[in-house]
C-alpha cells in the first residue's frame, strides 16, 4: 500500500478514480493474506461489509456521500456491541453472545456510511489476559492491549481505522507497539453506549495511520451520538487544526522513565533535541516547579487506576462472578475480590487524588502548550502472553485528558510512539501541535 | 397495617416476634387483595421471594442477618434488570425480554438479604406513556410516574420499599401523589448499572413509608456496589441523622407556583407558618437576592431537562427506533427526532446552563440549611392517561442534588408532599432536617 490512509482514498472516491467497494476488496485481500498470522479478528462480516460498500459506491457516484467517512472500512474492538456480529468481550463466558443492537459508535458509524468489517480481538473484558493477536511487525511480539486486534488490523493494513477503548493504556500502548496513530480523546467525548465496561477512566479511541483519519472518525461519531451522557461531545473539528509549532512543551517522565528501555529513552531524547533545535522550549520536572508537581500528582498512576477499577468491578463483574465465576480469569477474580474488600471511603479517597492531579494539570494550561513523553516503555516486547507495560499511558487515563501516540520513533528496528498529552476538551489545539510534531518527525526519517 | 415500615418489622425480627417469611406472607396477602385494582406489578416471583425469605428467617434465627435490610420485601421498577424476571421497560418492544443478569442494585439488594418480590410498572422507558397502575388512594387517579408501580406498591402496603428512578420527576412526584416518602439521592450516588436508560439526570431512588427505610436501602446498596463509576457513592449513613431543626430554609417557588393548585399552595403556606412558628427563618425570592438568582437559574428547568434528554436519546433510543420504530410511542419518536436535529453545540450550551444553576445552588450552602417547596403541583389528578406534571421536581433533577418528598400535606382529602432539597452529597444533613420537619408535620395532624 502506498498511502494507507482513508483520507487519501477519499480523495480518489471524490475524483472517481477509486470506489469504496474496490477499496474494501483491497482490505479483504490484505486480511486474507495477513490474518492467519496476525489474528486480529474474532469475527468478520464480509457479506455485510460488501453490501455496505456497494451502497457507499452509489452515494459517491451520485456525489452524495453521507459523511467524510462514507465507505471507510473499519474494525471494532470486540468489547463493543454490533448488531450483526457476536460480542464476546474476549471472554469464553460470552462465546457467541449477541446483544441484538448496535453500540452508539457502531450505530453512528453506519449512519455515516462507514463499512464495519469485523470485530477485533480484545483481552478479557479489556483487562489483562490477552487474545491470540500478534504484532504485524514481528509475529513473536505482542501488539499491545487491550485493543490488540484493533491496532494490529490497522498496522497490517487490513483496515485503515479501528475503534479501541482505553482504561489504562489500551489505545496508546498498542499504537506505540504497532507503529500507528493512537488517539484517546478526553474522557466522555465519545459515546460509550454499548461498550462492555463503563469504568470511569474508560473511553473510546481510534487507531489509524493518520491524524486526519482519527479526527474524521471521532467527529462523525460525535455529531451523530455525542459523548457520554452529561459530557461535552468531542469538539476537535472535522479535521485536525493546521500544524502549529508549540512554544512550550512539558516533558513528562512519569513513573515510566525508571523502567523504560535505554534505546527508547535515547530515541525520545534525540527527538526532544530535534524539537529544541526547531525552537520549542522544553520544560521538565527539573526546570519547572509546576511540572514537578504534576509528576508528583501522577506518581502511582497505575496503582491508583487499578484501585479505582477494582471498586468499579463491583458491577457488572462481581455479579458476573457469582453466575459464571469459573469462566473468568484468575486475575479478574482477584481484582473482583480486591474490590469487594474496598469501602466507599477508599474509593472516594482515590477519586479525590485523581481530581487533584487534574487540577495540577490545569495549572499548566496557561503557558504550556502540551505535554510530551514516550508512547510506551520500549518497543513491543517478545511474547504474546502479556500485552506489555502501560506505565506511560496511565497518566492520560488518570487525568482523563486527550492524548495521542504518534509513530515517530524507532528502537531496535521496531516502531515506538511519541506521546502528546493535551488539555481536557482541547483536542483541536492538540491536533495542531501533533500535526507540526509529526511533520518534524518525518523530516530526515527513513521510510519504514 | 399499624406500622408499615420495615424498620419496625426488623425490630420484631430481632426480638423473634416476627420472621421475614411471615412478614412476606402479609405482603403477599396485601398484593392479592389490592393488586387487581392497583396494578402495580408487571411481574412477580413469589416462589423466589418465599425462598429468599425462608433463608432470611434462618439468618435472623441464628442472629446473623446479612444487613439491616435482611428480609426486606422490595419491588424494583421494571426499567431495572433482574436475573429472575423479565425486564420490559414499559415497552411492547421488550415484551418478555430477559437480560440474564441482575442490575447493580438488584445484585446488591440480594447480597444484603432483601427479598425481591416483583417488577413494578414503569411508563414507557421511564418516559411519558403510562402503564395501567392506579393510585391506591383513589383508583380513578394516577399514581404519578414514571415509577408508577413502585410508588403504588408501597402506598398500598404491598411492599415496604420499592426502587424507582428519576430523570425529571419520576420518584418525587409519585411519592407526593401516593402519600409516601420519595428519596432521590445526589446524581451518581447509587450505581445505575443495568438500568435501561443512562440519562445524565437519571438516578435511582427509593419509595418507602419512612426515612429510616429509605436510608437503610440506599446505604446497603452503596456499600456493596457503590454509585455510578466516577461518582462518590451515597454516604448519608446507615440511618438518618438525628432530627435537627434547620435555622434557615429557602422557600422555592420554581416554575410550578404559577400552575400549582390553590389548595396545594394553601397547604404549603400553612406548613410554612408552622415552620416559622417553630423558629425556622424562611427566606425566598423576595427577601434574598441569592434565592432570586437560584429561581432564575432553575426557570425553564423542564425545557432544559427535556432538551438534554432529547440529545441523550440519540443512543440507545434512536438506534432502537431504526430497528423497532413502530413499537415506540409517538411521543418517544418525536423526542428522538428532536434529538436528531440537535448539534453537539446545542447540547453543550444546555450542559453549561445546568452547571451554572448548580453553582448558584452552591452559593446558598454557607447559610441556608435546605430548600423547601411542594412535592407536586397538587394532589394526584384524575385519570390514568397521564402521570401528572413534574414541574416541581425538575429543579432537583436538573441540579442533581438530593431531594425528598415527605407525605406531610393534604389537599382535597388526598395526600400531597412537602419537598426538601439539599446539597450534593450532603444527604446526611438533609436527613436530620427531614426528620425534624416530619416530626413537626405529624404534630396535630389527624391520622390518615
Amino acid at each position: 500500500m502506498t498511502d494507507p490512509t482513508f483520507s487519501a482514498a477519499r480523495e480518489r472516491f471524490r475524483s472517481g478514480k477509486l470506489m469504496p467497494r474496490k477499496f474494501l476488496e483491497a482490505c479483504l485481500e490484505r486480511i486474507e493474506a495477513r490474518e492467519p498470522k496476525v489474528r486480529a479478528f474474532v469475527a468478520l462480516n464480509i457479506a455485510g461489509a460488501r453490501r455496505a460498500a456497494d451502497a457507499s459506491d452509489k452515494r459517491w457516484k451520485a456525489g452524495k456521500p453521507l459523511s467524510s467517512i462514507d465507505g471507510l472500512p473499519i474494525a471494532i474492538k470486540d468489547i463493543i456491541e454490533t448488531e450483526d456480529m457476536p460480542t464476546e468481550f474476549g471472554s469464553p463466558v460470552f462465546k457467541g453472545w449477541k446483544g441484538g443492537r448496535d453500540s452508539a459508535c457502531a450505530y453512528a458509524l453506519r449512519l455515516a456510511g462507514a463499512v464495519i468489517v469485523g470485530k477485533a480481538v480484545t483481552t478479557e473484558f479489556a483487562g489483562a489476559p490477552p487474545g491470540p493477536t500478534t504484532n504485524p511487525h514481528d509475529p513473536k511480539r505482542t501488539p499491545g492491549g487491550s485493543s490488540s486486534g484493533s491496532a494490529a488490523a490497522v498496522a497490517a493494513g487490513m483496515v485503515p481505522v479501528a475503534i479501541g477503548t482505553q482504561v489504562g493504556g489500551s489505545v496508546l500502548r498498542p499504537a506505540s507497539f504497532c507503529g500507528i496513530v493512537g488517539f484517546k480523546p478526553t474522557f466522555g467525548a465519545l459515546n460509550r453506549g454499548g461498550v462492555g465496561d463503563q469504568f470511569s477512566q474508560n473511553c473510546l479511541g481510534t487507531l489509524s495511520h493518520s491524524l486526519e483519519d482519527a479526527w474524521a472518525v471521532a467527529h462523525e461519531i460525535a455529531v451523530r451520538v455525542g459523548g457520554d451522557p452529561g459530557f461535552p461531545p468531542f469538539a476537535g473539528g472535522a479535521a485536525p487544526a493546521s500544524p502549529r509549532r508549540p512554544d512550550v512543551l512539558a516533558v513528562l517522565e512519569t513513573d515510566g522513565w525508571a523502567v523504560a528501555e535505554p534505546a527508547a529513552k535515547k530515541a525520545l531524547e534525540a527527538f526532544l533535541r530535534k524539537l529544541s533545535a526547531a525552537g520549542v522550549t522544553l520544560i521538565d520536572r527539573k526546570t519547572s516547579r509546576r511540572v514537578e508537581q504534576l509528576e508528583g500528582a501522577i506518581a502511582g498512576a497505575s496503582q491508583l487506576s487499578l484501585g479505582i477499577n477494582d471498586w468499579e468491578k463491583l458491577w457488572p463483574f462481581a455479579e458476573l462472578d457469582l453466575r459464571a465465576g469459573k469462566g473468568l480469569s484468575d486475575g479478574l477474580r482477584k481484582a473482583i475480590a480486591a474490590g469487594r474488600k474496598m469501602t466507599p471511603d477508599d474509593y472516594i479517597a482515590l477519586l479525590k487524588r485523581r481530581d487533584f492531579a487534574r487540577d495540577v494539570l490545569m495549572s499548566l494550561a496557561g503557558d504550556v502548550d502540551a505535554l510530551i513523553t514516550l508512547g510506551s516503555a520500549g518497543p513491543a516486547p517478545l511474547g504474546i502472553h502479556s500485552t506489555g507495560d502501560a506505565v506511560f499511558n496511565m497518566p492520560a487515563s488518570m487525568l482523563r485528558n486527550p492524548a495521542l501516540s504518534l509513530p515517530l520513533l524507532e528502537a531496535g528496528g521496531l516502531p515506538l510512539g511519541v506521546q502528546l498529552l493535551g488539555y481536557p476538551n482541547q483536542e483541536r489545539a492538540l491536533s495542531g501541535i501533533a500535526g507540526w510534531v509529526t511533520a518534524l518527525g518525518a523530516k530526515g526519517k527513513k521510510k519504514r
